[in-house]
């Protein structure tokens, strides 16, 4: 019953089997593998963009914070909601990697508006030199509460950030997640859209640790070679990103572990639904937010489930509605989810 | 007519004149001047801090990035209000000069309550390792809306700092302004309430260009010495800051010139109440926001004043209410005011 | 018959094993990992280091500007080789992650002598705060050209950086060819002579991307934990990274991979001095650079040897003497290095 | 008899005028100011230069370290000479701010040549992605030596830039001793000779703090404006600034000044060599370096002479010679010159 992060399961065996098979021998370093060839074929074919620009690197925040300095001058303000990832969980990495540039909070909401973002950037370049210039937007995708942009919803983001002539980037962590969770394309998802750079993630959804940076635009990509090795992130043994990556792009393993890992979330909220919990968010991908009695919550953490309480704690009113958090991977059990409707 | 801003105005005969009093023959280079000497001398017996340790440096934004950057750590956050000068006016500098630290918001107001503190401190260190970790927190005397701290109000700043181990800093742009609208000693509005680091300003009140960075706890004064070097602000002819801050500090002439700016502005502030002036923000020193009609404005600026419009443009309606910017600076002759008063 | 790099060969399969065994249900994230806490168990022990703080990271890169940047301050210089790869190899990393701190070159060999860095330290801080300020000085073991500081040089550099009060960093990326080479103890090559911080290499012999920051005074260790977040070398699946460690100091197999590698290259080295190939430095662990004539790099390179010239080019008089590296990494087969050695 | 450097000696009355003179009523902020037109218009002409973007800042560090950050990237390092001030004397302000970019030193001499620089140049960007990546070359005109390069150095050093399309930097913290000492134009010093950015001295030579940096290239304007002011060096008075330079630069007070300082040092040469002194440089512009017995030095402190001993120390054997550094500004008095050479 372990619903505290996507971020503390295991890999499928197709993995493991990948990094068995990507073990023989010499190979090239640095990204020269042959691995990493048919990782960028793979990616520009699903992505039906032939010309983008395609790196790994091994943690999440290392996708986003070379993305985002690579599009960012150190003047300049990256335009995001107060929840994202790069506000709230990365420790100043997104300011240190920028050079000193800033984020400017444009809603304390999990998603920005158009409005929202409109005025966010209206509010900056006030005031000539002295303040932040405008630079890229950022938009998380699943959001940190779980949510999902629409199609509409991005395109009009993306809109806007035209008008200023401002770069968009996404943070995907969760990427496939929200993919299935659409039931689109990943082009209708990322370049269609307007989405200029996007950190794709594979760590959350089935991999060991490594995630994809793609510049639909591959003009970035000299400047992000350079940034990748300055920031520590290239690997000699650039095999072992690869393999994972590529194993996890073969024969559909990352759409079917966002299929399951967002299925099993749809049966554990319908459970909670069912005996009255009541969600902060809608929930559209494979994390949510529900509120429960307090006393609930400690009978389910006395029978073992794992999750996170968002906005209390354990100890207080039996009745209070405190709002927690759960997260499904792609590896979790059907039982385990039914062991924890059970309970409830 | 210039209510455009005090950063615009001319220095008194007294700076002049040191200027040229310093200006013989050889002196020490790189702050071992006599004059600079005498300024550490004035500035502990005007704080009643013999221990302090007390820097110039040339522009305001220096002193606030590298007072500040000796207070942070790169991971850290520096809590402040939305309007604070570091967070819109310094292009970054602040997160620059911190090594990528970044800043926490605590309200949009002009001033933070302790609860807005309170609840932006408790807001950070929340996910451990992953957040930004608590940094400083810095407030600005005079604030950016021209109203001023009590000291009450500052001392119970500063014990919300103090319960969670966070040093003090004080953006002192208009610090003499506040000092006076209070009628409190520099050592009340500053150490004895618990401000660990100030910026002094002195350009504002009527030197061409020298601030002070004062920490009242000498232990940084080392690392000031290199942070200092290191962004470019050490003088080699460092007399000629040394001798405008010395002329400033003497026979009282910061204190005349804040008296005479805060009196100006209080003459103007009850013009423009006369006339149904609507204010934004209680005047209390030497900058004040005033709503007027477009027309009015119109006229205003017809017939020659200068100022800002801080919430509109020119154009529009001629009864609508726009807020305007007025600052007076120690020069302004009585009867500017009186014009424009007349014109009103 | 691959010479090129100990960056490119695979890894045990006690690594690949020890992934599939950690690779069972869900696990704490960010190194709270029950195989973290074996990893810092065997290090200490296998240093005689019971308090040493012990971390991962996945680049050797990222260990070293990690260490340093903890160890450094930005005005600060750190002394080093000409050759050392912090200075030649990491794209300005160091100085990045440091903040603008910079290095002194002390020699261009491959290795300090006392004197070198005597001179070096000597040489700064002489401009007050004007210059540079005296840092850190990092060695590296096994150096860029292959040779291994005896003990006694080891302890005399860090007597010299102690007569200074400064910290000594070691970059093992080779550690363990090193440690047996000289046949003497973890200990004995590390604290007792001095070290302060050592980036221990997992990569070049034998796992897929690891590399262990090693204090040996754990006042370092709350530091170091920002600045690896910070750094975006914080694993959430860490996991993987720990079983690598784990399974790489197991029953001894980073010995016996190094000890391998250093064989080899023995062979290898009499194989070369057999046919007349002149050594610009002595052999001493698994990295060689032996001069032949060009027709004969010509022909091995025909035949298919891979590796890599080091002051020439394959274009030119055929008698005249390149030098080429050699490396020889744990994989390498007997049955190449005789194939090698009947082509010379 | 103060020889110890030009940045301890008064400013010409004509500063100071014009400090009086444009201390008139208000003045537009931030450089808008009308002297700073002035400036402008003069230097574009001074330099036949109609299109060169040209700003102020205080201190001849942050000319360097402002022009060269434009300029570079900071995965990139800088070519220099070991001697020169942005290795030297500016406390790691250049990595700083071009955001870790390193320096590679193309010699240890006061001057560079074309082979050094080649050497240097070739010596980077052999390892790819790996290394540091080539940057501009930063020439020093005065050297730190007291040196000048002449326009044929100058060009055939800016020869080997461009044809690794690199751009050149002058440091001009004593442009105008070099000028006269050539007696050439500015444009034959700078733009017509390769140079792309120019850090143009105004403190040593009779400023009381501001230094020009002017490219020639006015595509580099825009970032320079927001790197001035994130780098805190953007002046509210600016009319200080902009009065002081354009005092300097009317009436040829710039070129009396250095012919003044050149003039005395050529006395003061002339009677060192007559008593026998060693030059370790040859004197061409107003620093020069010449070695006397030490019981010479010893006479020469006691009767009041300032100068800097360079390569020892006052205890010591009497004859043994010892190289001190004589500099002169603009303001020495002939009689002072007169009265050491009678100590001589």
């Amino acid at each position: 019953m372990h619903f505290a992060s996507d971020n503390s399961g295991p890999v499928p065996q197709q993995v493991l089997d990948a990094l068995t098979k990507a073990n023989q021998g010499y190979a090239m370093a640095y990204g020269s593998d042959a691995e990493m060839e048919a990782v960028t074929a793979k990616i520009r074919e699903i992505f039906e963009a032939p010309e983008a620009a395609v790196y790994l690197v091994a943690t999440g925040t290392a996708a986003n914070v070379l993305a985002l300095s690579t599009l960012t001058q150190p003047w300049q303000t990256v335009f995001c909601a107060g929840p994202a990832h790069i506000n709230m969980d990365e420790c100043n990495a997104p300011e240190f990697f920028m050079g000193g540039a800033k984020l400017t909070l444009a809603t304390k909401a999990d998603k920005m508006t158009p409005q929202d973002l409109r005025a966010a950037i209206e509010g900056e370049e006030t005031r000539g030199v002295h303040g932040p210039q405008r630079g890229p937007v950022s938009l998380t995708q699943v959001t940190e509460f779980g949510t999902v942009y629409s199609l509409e919803e991005l395109r009009a983001l993306c809109a806007v950030a035209q008008e200023y002539d401002l770069p968009v980037h996404m943070d995907g962590a969760r990427f496939t997640n929200a993919l299935v969770s659409l039931g689109c394309t990943p082009a209708d998802m990322t370049w269609k859209a307007g989405i200029n750079a996007l950190s794709f993630g594979g760590t959350k959804n089935g991999c060991m640790g490594v995630e994809a940076v793609i510049f639909f635009d591959p003009k970035h990509a000299q400047e992000f070679e350079y940034r990748r090795k300055r920031g520590a992130q290239l690997f000699s043994k650039h095999r072992y990103l690869s393999a994972q990556m590529l194993a996890y792009l073969t024969d559909d393993l990352w759409l079917e572990n966002a299929n399951r890992a967002n299925a099993k979330t749809a049966i554990l909220a319908e459970g909670l639904r069912a005996v009255g919990a009541k969600f902060s968010h809608p929930p559209q991908a494979n994390m949510i937010f529900a509120a429960l009695p307090r006393a609930k919550h400690q009978a389910l953490f006395e029978a073992g489930a794992a999750y996170h309480l968002w906005d209390g704690v354990l100890e207080g009113p039996a009745e209070e509605l405190i709002t927690a958090r759960f997260v499904c991977d792609w590896s979790i059990p059907e039982e385990e989810i039914q062991k924890f409707l059970s309970l409830l």
